[in-house]
């Protein structure tokens, strides 16, 4: 780094510690959530199975906003190592993405507590739209302003863009969706984990 | 680092990990302190609806709270980012300030309680000048002592040294103003991220 | 790193990172789960040991947890030390295996509150399995695509794989005996301390 | 490092993330042990106040438990910082260290809620006793084993020899006192600060 970039730019480091942290958090709460189940009646291996069946549906969204999470990690990972140096405004697309990501606890417990009505299902897919375009809006920035290693060929580049797109586009679904079948609306996301791996296998054999 | 110094001084890296640990923390706890509120009366979407912007004045100190708290960040990742080691001073300095920042939240949820009264709001106030005075005593300590980086020019030592006495003057205006009108004290902070903006254009305009 | 493998792969600071905010996270929280007894009836020295001898199972639950994590910790140490890069599958490996390790405190209490059902000792022994298992994927993958550093020699290599294996067979016997004698299944854990240590040895005097 | 050293010992990197991550989840979670207090009867400004009083004992062990685990963290850092390299003894002396560095929040509830009792205390000032002998072994281990960097001076490997037995004898005091004098014996751990200070100036002006 030369004395003027040194002044003006800043390492990836310390925020990747941030995110590492943040997710590290919000991965391991989202467990704090699932509380063991209270037995009514007589105390019994059937019973408490039973029990445990109860909150299937609460593991499930466990296990999937977990996943999704992960996700989110891995796309922000593929960003950043590609990435050499970050300014002020790319630390702020960063932190305000951040935001997002720690609404998605919040958000996942709302539409637990109300899945029946189109509100709960509206605000938690917008926030997922939020995740989405401000990962866009940070590749976007980084390839604008220049910010990509010169060891990332092209393809690489586009590859990154098409899976944050697909991204974009599975949000919005989810967010139309929610208008008008709302307790199924969130199902789209399943389909994040196929449609990355294809776009990625299309990327890799087309090459 | 010769002999003497590496007996003397410690690199910054371990404290920047604290440091980026406890906001990771501090940042994603803020959301455990937002519960989905109780619908009284029957339900619907709509009921749904007016619970929500029943808790939006909690959203709104959340998310100020998280930018605060990212703004602080940063302020702190723009200083170490210039520092090349540290001694014992420095990180106690620095430790003492993380004891403010912890304490963020709970003066969030005394003044979230009882936002009628002056004694809510002056020791919330306090607690942000405790932050703002460890920041300025850790840039100027830096300066005193030696430890920022040759690269640095004297350009951004006095831009960062005008960042944190205007964050300075901010929380002790939201001080003063804590004991006239209480409830309103802390909509100073808002000024904070416009007036950091054009003092960051100023000094790049003024090169 | 050539640029090719630029592209494909990644190093291994950030999944390292992840994990290592995850485990702690997880450690910690592990005494959030252990609460200080209410004294029932007049309250003296003796009454509060008393209360403390009734959660004494809690605390020795909580530091065979405590120990399990950091053992799986260092088996994960030890695999990462070795590793040179990651790609896509291993970081999904590794992503997995972390869903398991945040489900321990799940588990844990589950087995608490109902010790005397096989269902708890069956679904916490498979979550025990399950952390087995995607460890020996993890190395099993890593030297079959050829990411183990070239300083290992193939008796480290196959030392740890038997390390996962004895961890492997512990986990199946508690599965096995959770349907037999589950209060006990659990026992087995222990025998994972002196048996990695007796394997550590063997292979160290073999040499 | 040579290829067997490769194989026997492990750089100090992952065990430092995991102490930082540790430290900076226990000296966050602190602050939710202090809740805001309720008022009872009507509320004024001054009725505020005088239930902010009622919790500032609360806010005390706070603020000590917080300094505390700072002083802990910066000796393990020192520590740290003048060592290359740990094997799997070196890893365990640390992580049982993280275990009873874990149980703090733990006792410092015990102590509040039965503070007139001296069990509380005893077992509380065994925990801190834990925590200085294996700071202690682990500094111990590391003279005998080689594991410091040639670039330490011995004066400075004394001198952290000494710090900790200050420790050492500070907690030996507290165990002692907690029999006799239950409700003050943690009032000892006030003269940690001045000591290691004196400590430390009479070993730079013997210098």
């Amino acid at each position: 780094m030369s004395h003027k970039d040194y002044n003006l730019f800043m390492s990836t480091g310390r925020i990747e510690a941030l995110v590492d942290g943040i997710f590290a958090i919000a991965m391991t709460i989202l467990v704090l959530t699932l509380a063991v189940p209270d037995v009514t009646g007589p105390l019994s291996n059937y019973a408490v199975q039973n029990a445990l069946y109860g909150i299937f549906p609460s593991f499930y969204t466990l296990v999937m906003s977990f996943l999704l999470l992960a996700l989110f990690w891995t796309l922000q990972h593929r960003i950043f190592h590609r990435i050499k140096q970050v300014d002020t405004v790319m630390l702020w697309i960063n932190l305000i993405w951040l935001l997002f990501i720690v609404l998605v606890p919040f958000f996942a417990s709302l539409t637990g507590k109300y899945p029946q009505f189109a509100i709960s299902h509206v605000l938690s897919n917008l926030n997922m739209f939020g995740i989405a375009l401000f990962l866009y809006l940070c590749w976007h920035y980084a390839s604008k302003r220049d910010f990509i290693h010169e060891k990332v060929d092209d393809n690489e580049v586009t590859s990154i863009r098409v899976d944050i797109i697909i991204f974009l586009i599975i949000t919005l679904s989810a967010l139309v969706l929610s208008f008008i079948i709302p307790d199924w609306s969130s199902l789209v996301y399943v389909l994040i984990f196929p449609l990355e791996f294809i776009s990625h296998r299309l990327w890799f054999s087309g090459k």
